[in-house]
């Protein structure tokens, strides 16, 4: 069975969404990809609600078996690491409510696995997105092209989501239980919902 | 009328909460006062969803006619400022969605307003709050007490909940008849859910 992974490149301003179908191997096919955006003249409510929404609608869209969201350190760029951190939170909340498991893999995590080399640019990610997945351009914005890297790199990391915690390393069988406690929750949830 | 003020301390481990009615003037009554907790052995999807779903019973609960939370700024205590941001995202999340207007406030702002002193301690705080709201203790643990002076923060700087933005300084037109339109909906949305 095919592996579904959302990849979240979290932001305020424009929070890139990759998805991405494992093809076996190392082969894996692009589903979709692009960003939602809020208005940076807008309260930070207004922006967080906005986001939300967009991510809710996606992961609802293309249902993944694993959300992986980028990992952000306080350190880093930080006039924008609070938006940043607040997507985060937000992204994994939506993914926890629907019982998918999450992952977060840092920057060079990311760069290392799809280019081979931690301090890769944009750029080389970009190429190697483009030969791998078949594409005749990469994916547009930048944000985009982010999160599906975030993506290609849950599904050469991981071996799979039910095995994988928020650090990327293996859940503890306390983990797996409560993942797969509420995913059957959720069926029943959805399954009681569609007799209405 | 009076007003009711939710206060968030954001925090993953203990995320305070406290609530106050305004009662004239600089006077104020304590509605209630806690914490939501989350287990730090967990991993944080189940961490974040347990916060959130302690933050969203509280706003249901008491039905706070203004969010307060405090803001998180990134160079303070590192190891834990990304889970205190992604709660904050999260606080703020939760009180759109409902389209319950937020506010934030610095710690120091916090300080000012109740004690009068910006680096004020937190027992000089702690007094201030036995006395103003006629307590025999501060509120319990100190996240707890925390939440409560936000919301008091929140009482006495705001002239209301709608004029307010996230800075705490004046909303726009464009932002006000957001806040109106989004409360109209959640209007027709409850009516609409209670002929059910």
């Amino acid at each position: 069975m095919s592996l579904r992974v959302l990849g979240v490149d979290p932001g305020l301003t424009r929070c890139g969404i990759g998805v991405l179908d494992s093809a076996g191997g190392r082969r894996a096919t692009l589903v979709a990809a692009g960003v939602v955006r809020s208005v940076s003249e807008d309260a930070i409510d207004a922006r967080l609600l906005a986001i939300s929404r967009g991510l809710r609608a996606a992961i609802e869209e293309h249902a993944p078996d694993v959300v992986a969201v980028e990992r952000v350190f306080s350190q880093n760029n930080t006039s924008t690491v609070m938006g940043t951190a607040q997507v985060s939170g937000i992204a994994i909340l939506l993914a926890a409510e629907r019982g998918i498991p999450i992952a977060m893999h840092t920057p060079s995590e990311v760069k290392a696995a799809v280019t081979g080399y931690g301090r890769a640019d944009k750029k080389q990610i970009q190429t190697v997105l483009v030969k791998l997945l078949g594409l005749e351009a990469p994916p547009k914005p930048a944000d985009a092209a982010d999160a599906v890297a975030i993506a290609l790199t849950q599904l050469w990391r991981g071996p799979g989501p039910v095995r994988l915690d928020s650090t990327g390393g293996a859940r503890t069988s306390a983990q797996t239980r409560w993942a797969e406690a509420e995913r059957a929750a959720r069926r029943a949830r959805e399954s009681s919902t569609s007799r209405f």
